[in-house]
């Protein structure tokens, strides 16, 4: 159960309206790899934990969290059109381009010029759950397998994806307000980074999980002649050159070998005959007695 | 550019067919984590790679490798899908429920019992690009950013959700045909978890990329208050007792400490007014004459 | 069965060619809640409708009705992509910005300047079914559930969020014919919001539907404790101040309390073991034993 | 800023698994009118809310309420998947046909009939961000209009949408605990959807909206001969029966009349010509030298 | 502007209720190839339409005509789940297996069976907007060109695909009335072939548009060594065996080549640096130097 | 299985970056009729193939070639967001309106003035996997029925829709670079059009199909009055005038009538009762008894 408090965990007041940024803002608030991902997938992996209870208890904490992170973003777009275009223009007006649009503008000018139309015909003045080309929050971004190495390596992921997208947000604005926000998220981010990798390391000091994920199932039930094999798939060979070719493998139970000319080991790729009731065309005309067959029943 | 060899990489031929183990094969060839997202998702970033030629070329030979591995699973599913239902009720026929079900029943029978739709209506006994719901495959399970760590984090991610699907699926299936393709696939994820773990210390050992991701940004424009701190956001503190509540971070970079009862940094939540032509729910009704001057233009 | 007159129901002619605002109005031809969301929307309810025939035909008739609102709006988009950008130009060149952007422009930058990219390179000059952002109509804004107030509901709503966007669209464009159809909208929308309230109001005079909805269900089934109680879940108490937090219910059979410190009632969120087959993370590391059985047919 | 207690907010304590009603209750979770949506739909209603300070309150309430639900509904299908299939079989054996299903089933053939496949293979026995047919959550299922009136409109049909499927759940299971927890739901439908009707007289007693929504926008632009006209779209009137078609409005300021014949009041649907360089085909065929014209620089 | 009458185009009727079949038959009301998707596809092509008159009425009245095919679906869908499940249980008692599942089993256990649980839970006995797999109809299913040659193609293909679903159903049930109706579709999917084949020929001999699509494009300008050759891309030359390999192109325009080893005629897919304020792993580690100049201003 | 070679299919170097035209670009890598579209179609269509050699060989020859496809536009993609904006200034400032966007513009500028925000915030000028309009690519767009005429008929659309907007794009670039890519791709798209067209003939000639499609379907079994008969469904009759109303069908098997004023051959579009349980609105309001009895068990 969940219970709120009115103001935000950090401080999100941009010191003035910019509807052009407003929609950038948009991919940290609702892109693949967002704040509403981040709370939605932390909180969904937090519900169907099974493991003991320091590791459901931090996964919901930091899943909590993330509400927080996704008001603040919703907050500071909203504010960033806030004002009526008219006042936007003055604050606008020695910015560069977005002056040049904005002066003397009429509010479809605006829309025009980069802004979300969603922000104006949508939302009216309101942030959306969607990303800065607009597309629709999807939870086909998140993942909660039930097996926690797995997912805390998604996490990772997305801590680094999300810094990655704040911190070129932080070079799109020159807004002290907004940069303060984002000063915090990029922090929060390295916390976070830590915290999952940190996570990952207490599964395998709790004998729970280690590579290869899942390490329950029993490696020797899978093929033993490529689990440690580097299939080059190219003309040259500079992929040999990297640590991933050779030498004991990062989960310290195989030596990698470097195989140049991979051979295809299957067969080749072809199907024999369907049901001819599905139509679907077969490798030599039906002939009229087996096309009747399908049908007698009906021609009776 | 790219050429073909007609056998598959390895065997994928099932003992007999079985339209209810294809629907649930579908998940790794078309779902989430299947092999057209690492497929695609390793090609755009091979594409996308500006770094130096043993990653690029690392990167593409795998997402080479991938290819086949769809053609792999399309094959197999085809095949499942193969021989007319009559044909099929009869090797299925030991098999418990599966028999039940086909034993003397018609082919709406036997789409009715758990296979999909869409292999009879849509695909007619052919693989589709979707998961075992029938969701279609769709790009947003994929990611290609740019930033070398962030993506391979991604693919490690990737990798172990792909084993673990694999894993459940051997569970779900007898067929010694199936269960040799699928302990192929496993010992590639195996290898791959390994390659992308072994080429995230290739990148930090060039001095390319290193925790907290991005590293280009200069962490001192963070904020320093929050990078380290753990914010527990629950009654109670069973999220103390793990490593991420205490201790050197990860990176080596900061201490972590852990804060009971964050405060509440930012402002309460409220919002300014917006343009009144955006027809919002104002803060207090309009005058009249606040009306009127939004349509001044239309009542001359 | 359905037929067609050649003209459109009302006047959709603009003055002058405006691919910017083109990109704008598709907003209510093909978003969440343009014409074809009302128009599929109706449609569906109509014919799922099982209740009486004149709530049957009056949801067909406004269905109907759609369809031309539809043509109305693609019709009025195409003409707003209509001559070409040269000739465009001349037309559109004493409007602020509009102007400055395609004086003296090449297509591309006609293009560039905020037009949907779609409108030139895959309708070519045509109307789309897809929203001002570009994302395509989905069938996931509609809904027909078979309980006419639960959709009579959902559809004052619609036309509710519908007219705002128009009105909005009001504001955004000075071109008199494109006014003019927009103002015929608008008043069938009053239209609409008054049909749908009016049909709420006739459901529930002919005694079939009535607060809560649906009014079938026997109330004595629900919990006696919480269906007429306002749960504060934040620091403070300004929701105490509306009509929603004292005094009679809306449905007049229950009488609101306004609960501020409400209690949780359910047991800690925890979770029971899995099936260890689905190779989860356990409570516990499994025993080399326990894992064991679960391979034990393989490992013979 | 959002704090979290480790309890549920009420009872979710499944008696037994039971896998098949567990894909059913998805629906209610991550369906179009599933809790998800309520959760994300109030929470950016309130975000965005301008309005006076017990209405963003109001809506925040019920907007962290829901957090809650979505917790509630996750837990309870997390249970009903939590035991293994083996011991699952027992408890559903004497449950007809579920007990056929799953005595002496092997885990594949629990699957098949009728379970979610994601539960086993993507989510591994936990709950996921989808509808009872495994379409993913998408943010096209909310609003959040910046206009209250409009806002809560669709606010009482969610609430109805989704008491009406709780409903019809309450009917698919026997499962005593499952129904306690419905039975919860269900009445805070019931007072929800009071709350919000409650909210939309409390905005018509502040002077803030009234029907027509947007009631900001001067009802004398719109176009005065259609505004209160119900408009016949079929042979037989069987929709001039209601209270729709004929006495005041329900807005109060108009009376209905009924058209039965109404005509088309626009042009013939055409359309001019548009740039040729779009490669449309053309009202006639280019002649030679217009297609010229078309590419001279490239032809010099 | 469109009107109605109450009779549907053609009968619908079936001879008894079959939720399973029902599920089946969305398809091709809701699905890629359904009849919406027809119905949206022609009308928008009919409203895009800038060519003489013939061409868009033709489009016109058979998008109208598809409007009609919706509706005799979804009546026949609601017809199929119309009775109570306890009556619906006597007339399919004799149907194998739908018998077996029906018979003296409660409404849970029907839905288990492969029943959509949309028309249980979301629609309440009504059809949905979507294919037999639940995913909602998208606008990504059409289109609308603006060229007619490109478009008829499409409707040929989509005519093809929906007649092959139709055929492919009629194999999957054995009721009169759906059989009925079903043979109604099929001979309209022939009419509609042979409809938009005319119209082809129709165009060439009108000299709108031939092969190659766009015609008005100057073949001159397209790459003279490539547009008639066969590029063989595997190992082996069965592909050297078709029309499509050697002889006249089928457009008369020129002669195909079969080229056996097409060599890459482009150079090493590598690229160069991009702005180091994007944060992508770069060509080498950036210098301090670099990095600072990177956020000059902020240091200061 | 698949092998590359490292050099590109042909010339894919822009002259100058721009990151305008990039976006545009998009349209033909990740849209509907985009390279991934046919690449990925055409895979599934070759690997589900069961006809002869020939045939499964070509479709796999141009589906591998069309990876190739996909590569050299992500290539020339990645190469127009290539340097650092401020180079890219220098570059494009002779360009018309491009030039003044970008002349002394910071780089959130460039974002506004029509450039993708993915490219920046997401990708990290990289290729995204996505449309003009930032739509990720969907398997929605791609088909492979099992039937070689339906899919062979789309792929002729495929192709014609693909070469469309290739030759739009070609009007929208002055870049030579890019010109010379879009030669080549307008040249394949040719022969590719050839290409099916010519599978097409050679499915006839083989007596595999022909029209209507399926072939195998027996022509016998379909409604005989409506499978030859165009049917009028508007005022007017502008479309009897083409070869699609009158005279020998274009399968040889009919002769087609013009049907001015098609009857309704339907019943009324109502429908009966549904299960009470699912709290559909009833034809009439149910009893008490009749509620009663829906619960009976509960209640007691």
């Amino acid at each position: 159960m969940f219970f709120r408090v009115k103001e935000t965990a950090f401080h999100c007041v941009p010191d003035r309206p910019d509807p052009i940024f407003a929609r950038q803002l948009q991919e940290v608030l609702g892109g693949q790899w967002g704040e509403i991902s981040v709370m939605l997938g932390y909180l969904f992996q937090g519900w169907n934990c099974r493991a003991p209870g320091k590791y459901k208890d931090m996964i919901m904490d930091i899943g909590t969290e993330e509400i927080g992170h996704v008001e603040m973003l919703a907050t500071c777009i909203a504010r960033l059109l806030e004002k009526s275009p008219v006042e936007t223009q003055e604050g606008a007006a020695k910015d560069g381009l977005v002056g040049a649009v904005l002066g003397g503008a009429k509010i479809q000018d605006v829309i025009m010029a980069g802004m979300n139309p969603h922000h104006a015909i949508v939302s009216g003045g309101g942030a959306t759950a969607s990303d800065s080309n607009g597309n629709h929050w999807s939870a086909k971004y998140i993942v909660s397998s039930g097996n926690l190495l797995a997912d805390f390596r998604f996490n990772v992921a997305a801590e680094s994806q999300g810094r990655l997208q704040v911190a070129r947000l932080y070079n799109l604005t020159d807004d002290p307000g907004v940069k303060q926000m984002l000063s915090y998220l990029l922090a929060r981010d390295t916390m976070h980074q830590n915290q999952w990798l940190a996570a990952i390391r207490e599964l395998e000091e709790d004998g729970l999980e280690m590579t290869p994920c899942p390490s329950n199932f029993p490696q020797e039930l899978e093929n033993q002649e490529f689990n440690y094999a580097f299939l080059n798939h190219s003309e040259g060979n500079e992929s040999s050159q990297g640590r991933w070719a050779s030498g004991p493998s990062m989960d310290g139970k195989g030596d990698i070998k470097y195989v140049e000319q991979p051979p295809a080991m299957g067969q080749v790729q072809d199907l024999s005959q369907v049901d001819p009731r599905l139509f679907g065309t077969p490798k030599a005309a039906l002939t009229d007695k087996e096309r009747g067959l399908m049908f007698q029943d009906e021609q009776r």
